[in-house]
């Protein structure tokens, strides 16, 4: 009688249903790809569900193709606060540097700033804990000799600043996948260590930035 | 006795002061200088006073050199719903199209319009009445040779059918520098008839804008 | 018999194979896509084969996706003046407005018109006869809200004025395709009339220029 | 007196004044400034005159603001082969990268090689030794985040290649900018070290070309 007491506490750890912590993946077409089959938030999904943990969290992608840290900004009430999310990973930037040469279209650096600022503030005001990634790549070339590279470094060290700053937790995708390109592209290719096509994520890409933001959303 | 009394009333309705319409201008550089001597909204100051009408309006500039339509979205509630104004007038459109080509940062233009929807919606949903402006002129130029005229064009296309969808009052001043310089630029220049820079507003510009201004104000 | 000899050259002159006139057209993808099946150089081989005159001219096309004038100045020598020709018919300038926006590599106005003047100088040089024109669409609408109808239409001035100066025949097929959609689309479409995708010709499109090249040919 | 016969076209051969190696420094803004006093050019001028060598060279200064590559080769037969020069030194890429952003009138990767090739072959053919250099900076950071290093890196690599593969000797401005900067820019500015403005040369700037140029110029 007296062990079952005892057990009761941890019994009732096991079986009390806790809720989810919900997340939500905010940014452009690699989060958009990330929500579909191969794509990097299922396999945190299934890390999670390897370890059992699949019930600790509800992850879900609002990654829409194309967007920009202002269209981040336009779309969050409707697209992240509305879900009240606890946490909301903001990977955000490859577009704002790679739509200056494409289209046009880009943003300015002070501006980028000054909007992912804004977008961390309403975030934060509705309650939900906030997650800053860098842009990753746009070219896998490891000599710093793809054409975005020097933008990427810029963006990249205003994000960093932005998280230091705010004491916020920061994925340095940027830094990871050079690293990672030192160590597995000795032939100084564009594509086709962690990406399809310079910026999109391959197999590997998609695990490689899984295990990094898992990492990351366990630490918060 | 009696009738003094009925009449109080009535004689106060006509002599106590009426509170202003307050009106901010909320745009670029153009709408900058505007507030400034010799700018259009100082000119509609001007044009109020000689009627002995100058109580009837505050007028508040709302310019920031570089604006594009996102930047108002940005500072919309700081710099403009804090201020309760009755009537926004806003007033952007040429740097969308502008920095595309000097600093590959301009808007695309279904992001022009949704952000346009956007800003319009949160002004309404404050209180004020919106008046919208086309973007007049990157260049006087009258054979569509201004090297932005296909996207001015195209803009303000955009900025009409808003104003018609939304039934709201649109100071298309796209056409009226049009028509204007078809009628005063013999010589196709590229400026010096309205503008002195091809953009930014001259003496007769800031006066032409201060008609239209006040004539859709008064009319809204 | 007196008279027979007397005849005589001018008999032979009349019999005597003439050497085929010798044309190059010489230009970008419109005119790579004008000397494959359908296109605007095979079209005006067809016309001038119903006329029984197809062994009055020899035409070649030299043009390459993507040129620029200065593309064609690089290559002038080994494409063109190795050839000898008699006619060398000049289209060129979309990319030199286009690629402004879609990639940042198009070409100043004053750079435009400083090597397309080399251009005539070198292959007048050489013997050849130019002709010029101007580009035609980038886009089909009629409202001048093209993106790049305002460099267009500048572009197409500075080709007109070189014309006119060197007193040089002039295809101006800018004009011509405007006043053909002004008649033809009535619902303001930007492709489909005379072009597949804005740009490049359709079926129409083709036999459109290609009557407006031959008569130019024939006049010169 | 007959030996004396014998050795007088020797002595004349060592007294005579030889004819000085004509250079001309083909380039851009930074070439034109280089001509100018306290410019690289002059500064070259001075050291030779230092060590009495002042007549063993003519320098002369070919440079155009705002030039890429192609602005080169058109003006290469009258600005440079005319002068039948010994040795021209070919300082140009800033501008074929800059203007991408700047006006949407950069230079495509390709045809930036394609051009410079054909530069080197028409001045090899005109009798000159030609000497290659790398475009030096836009911006002095030296973390590889100044918005252009990318490009600017990718640039210097083709050139190096073009060095190497035709065994010409190269002036490797980027590397020893880069360099340089690496032990003298500590606090990561984008300007003041080697340049006034992120491009052009301020005094150590100039001497630091000199000095490279001057070495290469030597030894080819």
């Amino acid at each position: 009688m007296k062990s079952l007491f005892l057990l009761l506490p941890l019994l009732l750890a096991f079986t009390a249903p806790t809720k989810p912590t919900r997340v939500v993946f905010f940014g452009d077409s690699i989060t958009e790809a990330g929500a579909r089959p191969g794509g990097y938030i299922l396999k945190i999904q299934e890390m999670l569900a390897k370890q059992n943990r699949a019930a600790d969290y509800e992850l879900i992608g609002k990654g829409i193709g194309g967007n920009k840290v202002y269209d981040l900004y336009l779309r969050m009430e409707d697209d992240v606060l509305a879900l009240k999310p606890d946490v909301v990973v903001i990977y955000i930037g490859v577009n704002d540097v790679w739509h200056k040469s494409t289209s046009g279209t880009g943003t300015d650096a002070p501006k980028f700033v000054k909007f992912y600022e804004a977008l961390i503030r309403k975030l934060q005001a509705g309650g939900s804990k906030v997650i800053l990634c860098t842009p990753a790549v746009i070219g896998e070339r490891t000599d710093n000799s793809n054409e975005q590279d020097g933008d990427l470094n810029a963006y990249s060290t205003m994000i960093r600043e932005l998280a230091t700053k705010q004491n916020l937790p920061l994925v340095d995708l940027r830094k990871a996948f050079i690293d990672y390109n030192l160590q597995n592209n000795p032939t100084n290719k564009d594509r086709g260590i962690l990406t399809t096509d310079r910026v999109h994520l391959n197999e590997t890409g998609n695990l490689f930035v899984a295990e990094q933001m898992l990492a990351a959303i366990e630490k918060r």
